[in-house]
């Protein structure tokens, strides 16, 4: 029994390593090369340790840090989808919906079901955690994109405008006070 | 106060991006190229939360997982010392202490103290939860290796005795388990 759940489990384990193979729109702080999603999920895990006393409505961080750790692993099947770009959502939520019933699958069932279900509550974005998940998920490559100058913001010819209504929104619902200590250093950003 | 506490938080979060270009002995499990430190630290956040039901004692997740995520933030400094490499351990532990007091120190003064007390607690490797996080730790390059065929063990000229004292006694130390259910891939690794 524990045999067949630990081979389910490795084969898990495993099979998402591929998320770190998987590249972003965005670049490290240093802008040497771009960030892949696995080493932006440790980052934001530990933005939302750091950063959870900012949340707006009580939240159980061991779930947020869940929810961030396994939220971008249906990129393996689906590749990252620039925040900025432009692409059919529905058909995009249909092919993220295959791949997380595809990987979570691997695991054994109790697994498989709690996983999934942490992961579509994050997509919902309705409840406490999963609010504040995705403020900080969208507040990490806006710090890194301010630390290079812009990052690839220029590429995606991002506007001051965009930013407030595409990001400061959504990092608004769960952590206004996030939003509005970055607020001046983009401004600053888009006067240049 | 929030604000100074924000910009202590981002100065921190800022200088761990670091982490990203920190490179392991190890590869991905493909191979295609050396992993880092970051993407590292998430895989091991996620072989915990997957993997704590193998705890052979009681142990808390959430601590756990914040100890992972935040585990090897002084190789930001330091580098990444391979396990069978050689090294002189009492210099390797002085700048590993003057490096979490570096860094741990960007953070407002109640977080560098939780957080390094939490490195401290890894580094001692004396709690449950400690125990069953370094356990975690030294798993998954056991997984990546033998994914890869061996991986970086010639390099390394590791035997599976080297395997069993330097990697096996503490994996089985926190979760014996798992040691019990890789030991027949290691064993049929080194019998080729």
């Amino acid at each position: 029994m524990a045999e067949d759940r630990l081979s389910k489990q490795f084969d898990f384990l495993t099979e998402v390593d591929k998320l770190k193979s998987v590249l972003r729109a965005n670049t490290l702080c240093g802008a040497s090369r771009r960030e892949n999603s696995g080493e932006h999920s440790w980052h934001i895990a530990l933005y939302a340790m750091i950063l959870a006393e900012h949340a707006n409505r009580p939240i159980q961080i061991e779930r947020v840090m869940k929810m961030l750790l396994i939220h971008d692993l249906v990129e393996i099947d689906v590749g990252d989808v620039p925040i900025h770009g432009n692409h059919d959502t529905s058909v995009l939520e249909q092919r993220e919906r295959a791949a997380a019933d595809r990987i979570f699958g691997l695991l054994p069932a109790d697994q498989r079901d709690t996983y999934r279900d942490l992961w579509h509550e994050f997509e919902a974005a309705e409840t406490d955690d999963a609010i504040f998940a995705k403020s900080i998920d969208r507040v990490q490559p806006v710090v890194s994109n301010l630390a290079t100058n812009g990052g690839t913001w220029p590429d995606f010819k991002v506007t001051e405008e965009q930013l407030e209504n595409r990001v400061g929104v959504k990092v608004k619902r769960g952590a206004p006070a996030i939003w509005n200590h970055l607020k001046g250093q983009i401004s600053a950003y888009f006067a240049t």
